[in-house]
């Protein structure tokens, strides 16, 4: 599958990897071709991966992943381009975090809002699913690394998006509970879980950690 | 141990009940002494029970439960008086959640605050410990209604109060695996929790689950 992404930091670099080791195609975007985050990514991840602008990276993918910093999603979504995402998904990982204050940090926007609703709200043509943001960028791409079993949580309004989106991060990063919660206003839940998980990876002195969901029913 | 409990509704009666058949002594708080609900509570409960005021019940306990209603908690401890509180341990189970725009409710103070902050700081001769919030009321008191681990996550300033309110937690109700997260400050993070937790509820159709962190570790 061809495979855009949004965002040169640890956690595009991260799932841009995996996706070519996977075996997929993948193209990572940036502000201008030639960034020289996104070229020494391509020297390492080899001959499925290419760079290019926000909206090369959009025009290649037939599914993209938002890896930017929260407070940048929006601006990058317009530099891609709506035309270039139009019908396709996209794959929100952010979170509108706010350091300016220290760790923790606080969100930009939550409780009755998300950042996933208001890049849906911008591209209204493009399918996008919050996914992936609920934990650390290592866990994202390998699940095993944690040995009991562990949940991820997505949203959004597509059902067939999400059916997409599930098959890829089962079958490219071995994911085994995935749970669709529902519309993408689900992501002021999923959101949110960040004001706790920030204080859950102070308490624990490490980010290698997920939630499991335990029910009356015993482990899912 | 002499326990009192500020609220009549499920959380508080549930709580209670639980406490006087740990053998502990439970005065149920309520605006007017002969309330319907908590004398109606005193009949099941039994000996051990009795109710009164807010004021009663905070001066009858060596530890207080709030189990109010989030938009009444701070009104309550203020009836309830500083004096009769000074000194002692109030373990905050409530949550300040909005449902004035129906299901799922959204929070009245988070982010950069927090109700249990809110009643530490309208109670300063007061130890506020933040604990039993982030799930269901018969899970609270009866954790082994989930067969695999799960985590009851607390805050609160001072150590001594939550390793009192900890010790009652493990004897009277059987939890495992307590996580203190830290200061108060912390219950920005589990009351924040609910914004996703009311949304699992809706996923899961079930009020009856509990988080677990799963760490690379393994299981706690």
């Amino acid at each position: 599958m061809k495979i855009g992404i949004f965002g040169t930091g640890v956690v595009g670099s991260t799932i841009g990897s995996a996706l070519t080791r996977a075996g997929h195609e993948v193209r990572m975007g940036s502000r201008t071709r030639g960034n020289d985050k996104a070229v020494a990514w391509v020297g390492a991840a080899g001959a499925n991966a290419s760079e290019g602008t926000f909206a090369d990276a959009a025009a290649f993918g037939e599914i993209v992943f938002n890896c930017t910093r929260g407070d940048a999603a929006l601006a990058v979504a317009a530099q891609a381009g709506a035309e270039n995402l139009a019908g396709k998904v996209l794959v929100d990982v952010s979170n509108p975090l706010d350091f300016s204050k220290g760790f923790p940090p606080t969100l930009t926007v939550l409780n009755d809002d998300s950042l996933g609703e208001q890049l849906q709200r911008a591209l209204p043509g493009t399918h996008v699913v919050k996914a992936l943001n609920t934990l650390t960028a290592a866990l994202m791409v390998e699940p095993s690394r944690l040995s009991g079993p562990h949940d991820l949580l997505i949203c959004g309004n597509d059902a067939g998006a999400k059916a997409t989106v599930t098959s890829l991060l089962r079958e490219s990063f071995g994911w085994k509970i995935v749970r669709d919660l529902g519309d993408i206003t689900n992501a002021r839940g999923t959101e949110a879980w960040l004001l706790l998980w920030t204080r859950l990876y102070g308490h624990l002195g490490t980010p290698d950690f997920n939630l499991h969901l335990e029910t009356s029913g015993g482990a899912a």
